[in-house]
């Protein structure tokens, strides 16, 4: 697709019918600070891009899936990618519950996100942060208002939108057509750390 | 202001009259796939915001930064965050050369970009990247034409548009007024990796 | 405010708490076609800008306000605005019906928009299109709906961002801060003309 | 194309390679308040779709196109249109001159537009408008300055980004894909009216 950039690490992984682009995998790691040092809870693993961007910078991900093809597509993913070592594919339904605590950062995106988010909660340290990545309008407004509820704060919705640019002797000008929607992006913070 | 949002490790830090936002830094953190492997190469310190954002997520960080008071705004920044281990600020103008070799990234925010990218070309090793961050058009346009004149393929222009939404009872939208431009993003591959 | 043009029309009109932005009505006059043989019916009238708008093209407005202070303020405006002769300020709630039949359009700006689409429909002539400009998401939905239930047409929603550029001796970029969001627009059309 | 809505007006013109879409159209007539007291020449004609567009709603329009099969295909489309009465389509390049005195407004769409500044400057009454329409930067750059350059006040530089929305069961979200660029809207006024 014209616009969409992939990093080496992204390259070479197979893609199931949704992933998360690196436009918005750039929001979630720079708004996150999600570091070498950083626990991440990560889930639906779907076809491992999140995860397998998370792995490559921090110091452990958990990736939930309860269904077993995805989760066999992204430990491939993960292998070609070279972050297998820091990253454990767990075969379960999120909404079952979060086992890991104090971690850092919990990224969600799944069909119910809002009903995970109080699993978020209970498996972040304090000032750790939730981020969901949802396609409507309606899926981010639970989200966010499932974030309150749970006792986060700070809660934002963003939405990030990239212009490519054709760059030629005739002269600069963006691509005249493109990508012009994935998710929005709803966040918050358990606390202050 | 309105629609923008820091990390933890950004918190404390000081600014000084122009930082990479975090919008911008998740574009080059995601596009450039920088890892807990990579060694980075930044130029010029500035603040030092960029910097400590790759250095919280790299192996070896090194930043050019001539300027004596920067240097040392973006080391006391650097503690602040707690990623000093990982990052070297080098007193040195970054157009007099780049002394590392083999690295996997290159930044470079300064007046004079363009002119730095030959130097980027020889530091990086194959497959590595290069990312200018610019204000203008014109710029952006001569940081692309350097890139393809040092050697570099895969030249592409980007801007990340941020929007923040508003969720309240009355109901979903963005907010009224906010941020409307920071910078281009123009980057660049070395080769096949 | 940057960012923001007005017509020599609109530039002596006092404005109450908000107005219709030309970069709006900008789209409701393209994409309705609205032109000098065009009857027009307007609610709610406001300050008056988009009924000015529409009268400045149109062969004739009936624009609906049951509030004397602002059906007052519209007048004088519209009267500065030289166009007076082609605009009606009648006093009247538009939820309690449309006297007007065969309206090329109909354009719906207040708090229950949703509830005047049936009285729109009532009032067009086959082919005419009815607009609603709307701040939040949800009551936009509702509008698309109403259409949809009233026995519209290729109902569609949309949102036009406009940005600034400042084109000095440094170079061309956009403005740094400005409007983000005015309302999203509504429209649909009544049947094959 | 996805995004794209047509008026009645223009639903059954032919379009030549390029056109002005109804999103940039509705800039230049809220921007230029042109309405039914207005003269107004426009400048190549092209398809016709602009001087169409502008022909709906002002008392006279002048277009001048000096390629014959072009003048004849938007006489054709301003047939269809039903607005011919109020269309001229003048057999002679732009470039030699405008004939016409004291108009409101003067529209520029053609490769060279900022040529046509200063006899778009002669043409106009005091506080009429040029517009010129320019797909790349450096286009929007000289047609900025020649305004300068030529005498023209309050030059601004606009671009105008339309979103679509899907309404849907689901929830709502903007489209995927689509129109990302058309081009950007370059304005200035001679002087005060």
């Amino acid at each position: 697709m014209i616009g969409v950039f992939f990093p080496e690490i992204l390259r070479n992984c197979k893609r199931g019918p949704q992933v998360i682009l690196p436009k918005d995998i750039g929001i979630i790691l720079a708004y996150s600070g999600v570091g070498k040092n950083s626990l991440v809870v990560d889930a639906g693993t779907g076809s491992g891009w999140l995860a397998i961007a998370l792995a490559n910078v921090a110091k452990k991900v958990v990736s939930y899936e309860w269904r077993e093809e995805f989760a066999e597509l992204a430990e491939k993913n993960a292998k070609k990618a070279g972050v297998l070592d820091w990253l454990e594919i767990k075969r379960k339904n999120v909404l079952e519950g979060i086992d890991e605590r104090g971690a850092d950062l919990v990224t969600l995106d799944l069909a119910d996100s809002d009903k995970a988010v109080p699993h978020a909660f209970s498996a972040l340290r304090k000032g750790g942060m939730v981020f969901g990545y949802l396609p409507h309008i309606e899926q981010s407004r639970r989200f966010f208002e499932a974030c309150q509820q749970a006792g986060f704060e700070e809660a934002q919705m963003v939405e990030s939108i990239m212009r490519s640019y054709l760059v030629r002797p005739a002269g600069v000008r963006p691509e005249n057509t493109g990508l012009t929607h994935t998710g929005y992006i709803v966040f918050a913070k358990k606390g202050k750390p």
